[in-house]
């Protein structure tokens, strides 16, 4: 099976993006997490684009902050799909990162997620390996009942927690 | 191969949305196109989500404005990969739209594109359905190629524009 | 007297929701609170609200944070009233929220009080109830003197504590 | 059978509200329509508000642009659900008027609707007339078929538009 | 000499008042301090408000947050000047106060300042007043130089500060 | 009696300053207009700034347009109250112009009316003037009167504008 | 002397662009216009950041709109000072652009001036490179007493509008 | 060789300015701080803009927060390069620095980098200079290469990182 590369501009970055590695984990996805960054690194950034598909990569997440170039730079330099994760950095509360990331002109897409939306970024990076791939999408389909049964299970409990106020 | 499918929360959106169509089309893609709303036909919006895996499609494109709930609803019942095309309408030049797409909670994610970025959404659609696909995966190399090609096309002639300032 | 029903998507929202129990409570209206999330538990939100009417609920408040479609997605499928509190989640600041909340299409209202406001969610609830209930009314007329004493008693003391600067 | 006061802060508001006139209209509600301003006329604003319950109103809908003062002033002085609908005006594309509706204190609460979502405050003030009143009911459900009658039905032509293309 | 009042929407508001309390102080101005709420006590906003002439008050200084309508609705009913202390709260950062406050409709000003700016609020009032008292604006001519001289003395002590980097 | 100064950062603000022209001159205050940049005429602005007391102005209005400096260099130069006018220009709706006159840090106020509200900023130079002013200060009376008087001969007319829609 | 390059993303940025090579043709430097497109021509940015400081270049202004990553992508690879010009396009106003452009990480600047603000691109590389070149510089002194001169005109004949008014 | 300034509106900037004077002590670049403010101190902002090209300064460095006027202050009076560095205050999260800085009208630029982007500030400077200065440009070309080796490096470390998640 294809393999997932998670890209993120800083290491600073790590602490949103591992739950991307770990959700990645949780369904045995293959993946490499590499710290790229479009501005201080933009040849890494060309080399491992360019490279990604023979590299056996099917999807590419990518997550930066501020002027977040990261998934643009990548999408500039492959056919893969790209996902852009915008992270919150110390002003503007992502909103920069997240503009940078999603209004991309005509012909370049970003999958863009929510700010700080690591989890999210790795569940699409699945659904889209799942399309091709029978097992994983019963994997999907598993986690979205077992998200459901989270939910239902806290439905329960509220009514306790309520009578407690 | 597996379709796209383009819903749009109103056949208003259709100016927007028919630039996807356009260029599914011109990558000889199946699709479908529907007006499905989350608000004014919850009903339809839940059936086709929960049908689009049987009925074959890969991927969902969800187009909608202002409080954009289409493509949350669609994600919320289907593992696949669900595109949100957030729509600009009278008032919030379609911020409002944008935030109501890509800010999804974790467990149900959107791929988000630019505010009226319909071509987007659909390249992003064939960017993923062509992981399985290497014939549609040649196109989009080609297609990378001409976009390359025209902007360098338009570069040999801004000399003479400029001259005539 | 029918009921009001306190959904929110998440019960990690319960801090700021049980101020609303709380209003509701003095008021002696009933009240169920149920954790229902509209992309986690969609059927669950579908159920809730097509059996909102029969099940003698009158008001519907429905909160949630970052693409908050939980209000929309209840108004989608009852005719109640219902109230949208946006909550403010760790990122813009609860804007996100508020316009996902209020910014409903032609068709599908959802009463929207502030980013975090659950009191006036609650009261706004009360206010809608009590115009088939004149001792509900009476209430509020109360509440209202009694909220107007408390903001007189505290411009009573504000002078000695500027003399304490 | 309660009635429904329109108030707006200018009559240059009108070419909006009307469309919440047209709503009430088609279900038979009564309603009175004023131009009062929060600011220009506030004793007319204060007065009207405190004789509103008496006067058989049930729902008062306040239409103003800018710092939109009227839906506030008039919550402030009436136990009424007041519904706030915010007006775009020239610059700021209504957001000053959305904050200043929807951001109410705790004890006074303003149930906001979109900007400009005149069809939805009176949508909205038919919803709570309806509690008390199982023919109005009947009506909103009604309605609310054919909303979704009438999607569906533009469902059903856009394969037509689509070929067309 | 006239007057200043300072009208707060709650007592919570004083930490940031008190810093105009201070500057009325140093500039030996008179001034009153008042708890008075638009939205909780309506009555005694208007009847200050009308009062204000009468009683000597030369400016009105109204500071509230979230849907600030303290000074909007003072200027209502006074022709005396208002000047609008925008409150930031707990979320969008003091966006609604501000929004609330200045963007006034024509032919009812605010005169308003930053956001928190409680010590500009009341150097504003001072100025006013001054306008027809010499001595006064001899004081602010001083105050003036000082605010000028405390810069220059910061200006001479940063060397050594860089130094110490 | 003292002057007001109107001046604005380019001439191509008239079509907004005019407005405040016309209102000056109903109250028959006098005025004088001139064309001062902080960025291209700051000496100009200066000069003017420091003799503005000495030339008999109580009250200087400055509107200024994107990074909207001029109210803020004027008042860095004058102990006289200053009234900024943030001018919306073609992009960011005036938001620029808001912010870059209204926050002014502690020790130098401008007091700000709303984006484009010249009426509002020349009627605040009158309530200023007015307080050394008796006969100045009925006609503001007079105007306010008139003020509401339009507004409730608005709200006499409404109801047959209602009954022909 | 150095010439200044201008790239701008796509040939549609040419109106506003134009006005930047009107300035620097005025100051008689030397130029080049390319069209250049961070994401759909990554190569021919990559190699002409790269040589442009062998190619004579002293500034690079880059002017791009929405995800507005040329100016970035750029900087990225020269240490020439990249000025970046961020272009309005159809939503948002150019505040995508100028996030986009103005919140580069640490460790690479880019030199933004205003949305659309074509002519201050081109005057600020003028600045840039008047510090090595004397006479450039004394055209510089010419160009603003120039814009001193024409504000000061303004000024003379703002009398005559006015009492036309 | 120029010398650099680093002007800041008040010395609490100093925490952010500081890594601007660190910045360039690693480049051996001569340079001066002051204090000064273009609201408290306008005449020495005057005084050293006009004189800065003669006292041998190349580029000015003016970093301020709210309403951020000193770069444009500086830029009216000089013809020198001046980068604005907007500095994140208690409110709006820098967003009225940003705007105050960047939005400037055409004739006077300011090279204007991410709201507390004080390194940037500083390398800005320092690419300016080294246009004129062969020696600089090698030491920024080295600092480019070490910024690169840094991101390897942590790319290198990253996986370990991972494993131990």
């Amino acid at each position: 099976m294809k393999k997932v590369a998670i890209l993120m501009g800083s290491d600073s970055d790590l602490p949103i993006v591992e739950e991307a590695v770990r959700t990645l984990k949780s369904f045995d996805i293959g993946f490499e997490v590499r710290v790229i960054s479009a501005h201080r690194t933009p040849k890494a950034a060309e080399t491992f684009s360019k490279k990604a598909y023979e590299n056996n990569f099917g999807v590419i997440i990518a997550a930066a902050g501020k002027a977040a170039h990261l998934a643009g730079a990548v999408a500039a330099n492959t056919t893969l799909p790209v996902i852009g994760l915008p992270i919150k950095s110390s002003t503007l509360d992502g909103l920069d990162a997240l503009l940078s990331t999603v209004q991309m002109p005509a012909g370049v897409p970003v999958a863009t997620v929510a700010i700080n939306g690591a989890k999210n970024a790795a569940l699409l990076a699945v659904q889209i390996l799942a399309l091709a791939d029978e097992k994983l999408s019963d994997k999907l389909k598993e986690f979205k009942e077992n998200l459901e049964a989270e939910v239902l299970a806290k439905d329960k409990e509220i009514e306790s927690k309520i009578n407690n106020l």
